[in-house]
């Protein structure tokens, strides 16, 4: 055993611990900065491997993967870094299937699925409702929200049961649900859905490809990149890889950092890894018990992602986009694909295995899940899908010191009670990582949001003056967490009176019903929700 | 570090832990049986310690106390180690306030509460549907209860909001879920709930002092001489305190568990602790993804237990009981009281501070808490309840190797998807502990079942011959899971016909109606409420 000293100790080298790190050098070039992670590489949830392709090899996404031009914490790093982006190929019509193996498989071109105008109209309510609940939410401080209990006790499944009037909307939001966080609509509080998507702006643009949404665009050369490159920043030598931390003790001068063969002494420390890792982490003397109580009731999603790469894009020959949507009832193994062909051209499908249907799958010997999911491909898109080139798999819940993807959620009966231990520090230990959040909280911008937070908090304690007014001012906001509702990155959520709602949840009904009628209207369709509602 | 060779190792010294050990060395008195425990003590959530009382000193339980007649494998165990029990006392008015600080503090003889009838007509209706979906419930194996995915994903709170009419139920409620589990309703699957209800015989059972409750009886001198006794059978040689596993790694021929100091090497491990703290534990090989989600989404109670000291039972002499059930919005601290006198004579209460209100009084200065006690006292009892001996508590949050008490629950959404890991065994690894219970799931007898549940499954490898055919076939059983419809210990659940409900139901409602005008009726509607509905 040997012990070193450092300046702050930084567990987990993942887009938040790494963000972290690179601001503390930034501003103070003499920091010295370690960083700890468990794995044999940087990255965390994003991971970038080369497969065979059409021209040999490529490079793809094996976790987080997009970005959104509202994300702009993420959006300034891929800038800094000099890195590109690339669109997300959406061109073309999307394939659609709800209601059992022998429901119709429908297709559609809009962002507003193929849907009858019965379910349309259901959408239409649905979405208003959850917008306009959204806009009284208080990321910042989600117990400050009007009837926070009452939101918190339900589960978004209970939510959905109430609220929802058609069975092919419940069986679409439960595809949304897996989609989005690799969970099934029982495993999360309402409430804490209503955070999620108030902290994305509302909730089409957690679901969306389009402008502003959360797959807008992609990374070329991976995402893996972004951390890679600040470690480049930072300095290898201040990473230590495969040492995963084991124990924090904490004492009058120092904070001490274990991992089983090392012991390391820092004057501040930020823990980046998900919840339900940071449980597993040894602290003397121990944690408020309410932290104790947060951490271990955040189920983390379960997500089998897989790419799978193609002579050329067959579909988009047929006019499709290569986009699926398969409710749990259609037999079909994943959730959703997109198209993933490459910024070389290399011809590719992205999918996702998810919740339920990754549990079920997941225990599964890999050749018969991929067989199922070719199987599925063939259904949708026709013959060609069976002549692929190479297929790839990724288990998020089988990977160590993760242990699922893409985020942790939070059960019923949480945010009222313990949220406030979220991003609360406890003595030398700061917190980050995506889930601890306030704007894209879960997403890959998320994660830089709060490793910069993490960062000046650390900094507004050891070295106030290297903070701006205006950031002792934010890090302090952030500590006493008073303010009534966050602001969200796009635009301001509104709150509809109940006279407003009177006269335009009829209007909005009548015209969902008229338009639905036309394809192309659909588009309309959206946009009128869009900026109607939210 | 040095390295041992054992034949068994159980993680945890807890009742379950030592019922293992206890019947693997009765059915082979050779085997080599290594109990690790994380604490300075035996017992795990059961505790008796001394404290000053009206003669002189006296021992008082300060986690678990109740036993119930129809709890078998708990009073097997008493009559074995030859301890004797005694009566909760439970004679004259219990005190009940509900509705707001202002509203009016109702006495009452009965177990059923001084309720109103319209409040009475309400609960008879809820018990009725409620014992009507326990008998649909299969304890083994949950997922086969008819609509388990439905019950499974909503909360215990939204079942109520549900099908509850009246505030003062729904209130009333609150007190139950927070007086058994220590965890609001919104904070458990409802379906988890009809499972823990089925597992005890019904609702009443988990609720009641009287024959066949889980508040029947305690244990002179404190059930922490129950752990004490066992591991005075096993041997206190075999009995390592202090010594918290950290890993367990496994090969084709051994088990081997790590401590901070040592190795042992077994061919068998039964890990006992919640499974909260069994989640902390580094597992190599890793164990299935399923049983990770399913650990990590477990919460387990909070619950501050007080007892207070006197020098005479002045309730008794008011012709009260001692027992006061108040709900959150009364403003007291605590949600129940009950008489806590000591088989010698010495005078007490006992209470609970729990879930919400432990939450937030837990984090107080404990005078404060004790002067809120104590006032909440004055206000339900009399003037006399300010002149106490002794104030003592302890806050099971705050005790390491536990961090919660009385028992973890379920989220929603993992019955139906995890809970087959809660009992499947990994490779040399089997699961005990009260959680994982199919009698009594959550008490002190449930533990016991577990801990010699698990005890045959080590048995039924390493040593098949020393089982009875019918105990292989036990062994068998649980580990296929495949019984529809587990039986409850007392008494036949029966799924009532709806034909059969649709005459019941008003006739129920009549006649509660009718009995509630009468205070000396009560008796009757429980009376009834019990045979007629369960």
């Amino acid at each position: 055993m040997t012990a070193e000293i450092w300046d702050v100790i930084i567990v987990g080298a993942g887009l938040s611990g790494l963000s972290a790190a690179h601001l503390l050098r930034k501003r103070n070039a003499k920091l010295k900065i370690l960083i700890l992670e468990g794995k044999d590489r940087v990255g965390g949830r994003t991971v970038s491997t080369d497969i065979p392709a059409a021209n040999g090899v490529d490079r793809w996404d094996f976790g987080g993967q997009w970005v959104g031009s509202t994300q702009t914490h993420i959006f300034e790093l891929i800038k800094e870094l000099g890195l590109e982006t690339f669109a997300q190929f959406n061109i073309g019509k999307k394939v659609h299937h709800m209601g059992g193996p022998g429901a119709k498989v429908r297709t559609y071109r809009t962002s507003i699925p193929a849907l009858s105008p019965m379910v349309l109209m259901d959408l239409a309510q649905l979405l208003w409702k959850m917008n306009r609940l959204c806009a009284t939410v208080c990321v910042q401080d989600p117990c400050k929200t009007p009837n926070a209990v009452e939101l918190d006790s339900m589960t978004l499944h209970s939510y959905i049961k109430q609220h929802v009037w058609t069975a092919e909307l419940k069986e679409e939001m439960g595809v949304c649900s897996r989609s989005v966080f690799g969970l099934e609509p029982s495993q999360m509080s309402f409430l804490f859905f209503l955070m999620y998507a108030a902290a994305a702006g509302g909730v089409l643009p957690l679901l969306e490809s389009t402008p502003g949404s959360a797959q807008e665009f992609k990374i070329k050369g991976g995402t893996q990149q972004l951390s890679q490159c600040l470690a480049e920043r930072v300095g290898w030598k201040n990473v230590r890889l495969s040492s995963a931390v084991t124990a924090i003790w904490q004492d009058a001068e120092w904070a001490r950092v274990t991992t089983s063969t090392n012991t390391f002494f820092g004057r501040a420390v930020i823990v980046t890894c998900p919840p339900h890792l940071a449980a597993k982490i040894h602290y003397h003397p121990a944690l408020p018990s309410q932290r104790g109580f947060l951490t271990q009731n955040m189920p983390v999603g379960h997500m089998i992602k897989f790419i799978i790469t193609y002579r050329t894009a067959f579909w988009k020959e047929k006019g499709l986009s290569g986009e699926i949507v398969a409710g749990s009832s259609s037999g079909c193994p994943f959730c959703v694909t997109f198209d993933a062909t490459s910024p070389s051209g290399n011809a590719a499908l992205v999918g996702f295995i998810s919740a339920q249907q990754a549990s079920q799958w997941s225990s599964k010997e890999g050749g018969e899940r991929r067989k199922a999911v070719i199987s599925s491909l063939v259904k949708y898109l026709g013959l060609e899908a069976a002549s692929f080139i190479h297929y790839e798999e990724k288990d998020w819940a089988k990977e160590d010191y993760s242990g699922g993807c893409p985020v942790n959620v939070m059960a019923p009966g949480l945010l009222t009670y313990y949220h406030p231990s979220l991003r609360k520090p406890c003595g030398r230990i700061h917190w980050a990582g995506t889930e601890t959040a306030t704007l894209w909280c879960g997403y890959m911008s998320g994660a830089v949001q709060a490793g910069q937070r993490a960062a000046l908090e650390v900094l507004a304690e050891l070295y106030p003056l290297t903070l701006t007014q205006e950031e002792q001012e934010a890090v302090q906001h952030s500590l006493t967490v008073k303010d009534p509702v966050e602001q969200t990155p796009t635009f301001q959520l509104t709150y509809f009176s109940t006279t407003k709602a009177i006269v335009i949840a009829p209007l909005a009904i009548g015209a969902v019903l008229f338009l639905a009628q036309n394809q192309n209207a659909r588009l309309m369709v959206k946009t009128y929700l869009a900026n109607a509602f939210f």
